[in-house]
């Protein structure tokens, strides 16, 4: 295993670096993807990225004055892959060939040559922060930007408890280098579609709860998409609702996929534990945070077996 | 005008002292008081605090353990306190008598014999933390709790276009000092009680756009407090949400008060003017986030004035 030290010096000695992002692309891995070329070009290299999904409209500002590659990479590295299944359609291309991967995933498989994974830091943002440093690049404001954009959406703008003093003051020194946060903010989290806020309304209007009010289950029909014209990544948010209820131990969303699969999201608050009650379904996750997958059930039977699991949970 | 410096000499020369927090008390206040109380108690002092209004269930742990104050005290002072009105009930009694007032508000009205005032600092916690530093006092975990509740609450968790890079650095070292950040933040931002959800989903359901979608507005009759229990305090956030729905310039917020009086809240984005939407009808506020009031008009004619007035700023 590498360190940032490692990192750096593996990269100093390298040019024409291409930089892969896992699919479904969020704001961490496009925030590190873009910060590391805008920094490796400022040292004289050429670099560029490559994901196996298009780039939301709403990050694209991170990509702003790149221009894409001319030439076929001779180094390939990864920012926030915790596995090469994520990195969706170029996985055949790049399996194997990946030479450094830098990371922050608990889970991360060892597919690279040479890794570099903090599972303590909130962000691989905050990685590619020390790593920049560490290559002597001075940051601008459109690295402080992208950094920024990992940074606060990983951590559920400082929120969640993965946020060390580190973080923080990463943030500190983004701001200094020009990181406009508050704008970057509201785009990321205080911007709904039309068609969000209408799924929205309709999901919590499906609100149900048992076990005398410590059980709360929303439901997601698959119907809801084609009814509102909302993404699916659109409804991510969704399954915090539930939790966020006072009283409520057990938030669990239930999602009906277009082949027909129920996924359920629980999360739970201490002691009572998500994942046991996902286990029990064969699924699995952290404690206060898991997920299961039924095939052949009704959204009612998911519902009633998922009501019926947490009362065996709660106290 | 007084620094920190000065403000922590003059606290070192005293004793039994009485600090004031605002009426209709927030995190910010309530935090600010707290910290410097358990402060001034760690040098040895006998410390209180005093608020017009009851301390809210959520703001119960900034106060554990603290005792009732035991005799009248020779020195007062103030917190996050803007004006003596501000002081609710307790003015009368203390209007005169303030020696010093510490506070991050550029309205701050020069009431206290001394003030050290920075309206820069997006919370008074921020202050406090200096001035304690200041002071030699150690943080202990729960004056980190008090100051990190303050700094969260006065930023939307870090959210807003107020936050410096010493807020960051603040934040850090509170987390160093044991602050439980992610339960703080769980506590004043992801939870509900069933009645602001009911009365949020109410007020959601009478969006009204105008101006090509430009304008949106949301109301809340003055009924819709006894119809769901919902208290006023826990609507305050509703205020922001016309304005995250895409392509709204201008978002507004009407309630009607007790007394019939109708207060309209705007939120916009640039380069539309809220504080001109508001001059309009004698009220004011900041560039993008300003209120006006009316007198004996229907919640109808408050929404087609607004209306009005939010077409003729739109560019």
């Amino acid at each position: 295993m590498m360190d940032c030290k490692g990192a750096a010096a593996l990269l100093r000695g390298w040019d024409d670096i291409l930089i892969l992002c896992h699919a479904s692309p969020d704001g961490d891995t496009l925030g590190s993807a873009s910060a590391l070329l805008r920094g490796l070009k400022a040292l004289g290299k050429r670099a560029w990225f490559a994901c196996a999904d298009g780039v939301d409209e709403k990050f694209a500002y991170l990509f702003a004055g790149l221009e894409p590659p001319a030439q076929p990479p001779a180094h390939v590295m990864s920012v926030d892959v915790a596995t090469t299944s994520l990195l969706g359609e170029l996985e055949e291309t790049y399996t194997g060939k990946i030479e450094l991967a830098i990371d922050h995933h608990g889970s991360h498989s060892d597919f690279a040559r040479e890794a570099w994974v903090e599972p303590t830091a909130p962000a691989a943002c905050e990685l590619i922060y020390l790593l920049l440093a560490e290559l002597g690049v001075a940051l601008d404001k459109p690295m402080a930007d992208c950094l920024y954009t990992g940074l606060t959406t990983d951590t559920g703008c400082f929120r969640y408890s993965s946020v060390t003093p580190r973080t923080h003051r990463v943030a500190a020194s983004l701001l200094e280098a020009g990181a406009d946060a508050a704008e970057i903010n509201r785009k990321m989290f205080e911007s709904k579609s039309r068609a969000q806020l209408e799924a929205e309304r309709l999901v919590m209007e499906s609100l149900a709860f048992s076990c005398g009010g410590r059980c709360a289950i929303v439901q997601v029909p698959y119907s809801l998409y084609a009814r509102t014209g909302v993404r699916e990544s659109e409804l991510e948010g969704v399954a915090s609702l539930p939790r966020q209820i006072e009283g409520v131990m057990v938030g669990i969303t239930i999602k009906e996929k277009e082949d027909g699969t129920i996924k359920a999201s629980v999360r739970s608050n201490p002691p009572v534990s998500a994942c046991a009650i996902c286990e029990k379904f064969g699924g699995g996750g952290h404690p206060f945070a898991a997920g299961c997958s039924f095939e052949g059930e009704t959204m009612e039977g998911v519902l009633q077996k998922m009501q019926a699991a947490a009362q065996e949970q709660l106290p």
